[in-house]
């Protein structure tokens, strides 16, 4: 894993994903009580920044293996970047989701074209549906963050806010990303290293699946005792991945922890200050920069929106709190 | 008004107004049956295009005169553009709102620092009241639409939109810009007709308020009878302006009309497709390509999204709809 990979990758990204929008707001900044900069992955193709990796990893394939189709497990954002990223190289998806998935995340999968095969998270194993079908069609498996090619995708997220932030004239500042598996955030730490080391990144995760802000402290990995339950359900992993992890370890900064109800809080304040919609483990790096400002440091801070699917019944529940 | 005076308004704004992006959502082509291309003024500083007019206006106004202060009439995105554009000039605006204003726009407009003054549309002359506080305070006038600094600021949009089609390889295509009384619609006309003249504009506006569609198809400037009791507040005009008026008329291919419902099934779709907040009168050039594509031609249409400033519970009412 190094920074030649994520440049390669951008190669390939280059004319199929969007080099999305850093946004600020002058309302948002005197909330936050320092400029905010907001790096808008909720609009990339798909909804969010998953479209990155799996463009980058269905691209990097050998055309004949990628012919004979991809399989994902997903609870929703890598399902739909997949699942687009398959169809745009016209070729197929078969996606393992979770019976309990977003309804949106689950209507939008089969929308791109893929096949859903959805299972009972608590009395099915993902991985023995997975195998099985992968060997039976021969698929290829496009993990969702422990994989290089994926974390090379999501990599070039941070080669944009290198420059975008250089267009600013920010270079130093912290980069606040939202955290499940790692893959974003060591894709954007690699690149900031390469391309603007007074930029660090620091996880941010939700309250009881906090596995990478105790991992970083622990200096090893640690697990979640939950695997569900949270409605930052794009974010919640058991643990780092192996790949992941080290990167991370090395380039990043402590984590910060934030409640659901502050995620809820910061979509209303997307909604309202930046008119972008954001899913709740989408708007966690932008609840932290709101309410744990003090465990943040500096002038500027730059924040990940990562994704955008929601379900209209939690996103009302956040426009209650506009 | 002509071309020069966008080229130098875009001048002016670089820098300090967003370059916005032009996004697509393969879900939102299925639903239109062709291409739709979404200029995303909503998420310009303040949460629509007016942000680009009144920067423009206040950028050309002598220093001295500038320093005394400004005065706008809005119903609250002109009103939000001025406060924001008059705060980053360093000096002072006064608002003179109808009280029925949607809360978020009373209260950003304040939040930017704006003296607002409230007025009831029924009883009250907001000409009186702002030719008043004008005269005893020295303020300089920022009309809305009908004044060439405004119009050529709205115009920088059209010259974005034309980089854009031609990055994505579009020189031949419909243009739906959401029209009140014309600034962005005529802006735009003129920006394509020197940078891109294959594309061509078409008003979009709310049924009952469709002042620019009659007028356009009598020849001569028609008046809407009622001028409020819409939720597509910002595009409610009493009439076209005598400067847009020609514009339009040389320039513009025939208006379409959209009904409040469909505004708001189309900002469900902003939300669920694009990721992106759409206020009603924002929403609705996608209304009139998702609900009018039969009266639309071409295997790629451009809508603007032109601004996203909306009250939680009209935003909750379109999410039921989706």
């Amino acid at each position: 894993m190094n920074i030649d990979m994520i440049r390669a990758a951008a190669e390939r990204l280059n004319g199929h994903a969007l080099r999305t929008p850093f946004l600020n707001s002058p309302l948002l900044d005197a909330l936050a009580g320092r400029r905010v900069w907001v790096k808008a992955e909720c609009l990339q193709l798909t909804g969010s920044f998953k479209f990155r990796g799996a463009w980058s990893a269905l691209s990097a394939l050998d055309p004949k293996v990628r012919a004979k189709g991809v399989i994902a497990f997903s609870s929703g954002n890598h399902a739909q970047g997949v699942a687009l990223a398959a169809k745009m190289h016209d070729t197929s998806a078969v996606i393992v989701m979770p019976a309990d998935s977003p309804a949106m995340k689950l209507e939008n999968t089969r929308a791109y074209g893929a096949e859903v095969i959805t299972y009972d998270r608590d009395t099915e194993d993902r991985n023995e549906i997975g195998a099985r079908i992968s060997q039976e069609r021969g698929l290829t498996l496009i993990k969702p963050f422990d994989e290089p090619q994926v974390i090379a995708g999501q990599g070039t997220c941070g080669l944009e806010i290198a420059q975008q932030a250089t267009e600013q004239g920010i270079t130093d500042a912290q980069v606040i990303v939202c955290c499940g598996g790692g893959g974003l955030t060591s894709g954007i730490a690699l690149a900031l290293e390469a391309e603007a080391p007074g930029l660090r990144v620091r996880p941010a995760e939700p309250e009881g699946f906090d596995d990478v802000a105790r991992s970083l402290h622990a200096g090893e990995i640690k697990r979640n005792l939950r695997t569900s339950g949270n409605l930052c359900d794009a974010i919640i992993t058991p643990q780092p991945g192996d790949l992941t992890f080290p990167i991370m370890k090395r380039l990043c900064g402590a984590g910060l922890v934030i409640t659901e109800d502050q995620a809820l809080a910061a979509m209303a304040h997307a909604w309202n200050r930046l008119k972008l919609v954001a899913e709740p483990g989408g708007a966690a790096a932008l609840a932290a920069v709101l309410f744990h400002g003090d465990e943040i440091q500096g002038d500027d801070v730059i924040v990940t929106i990562s994704g955008g699917n929601v379900d209209a019944a939690v996103f009302a529940r956040a426009l209650e709190l506009a």
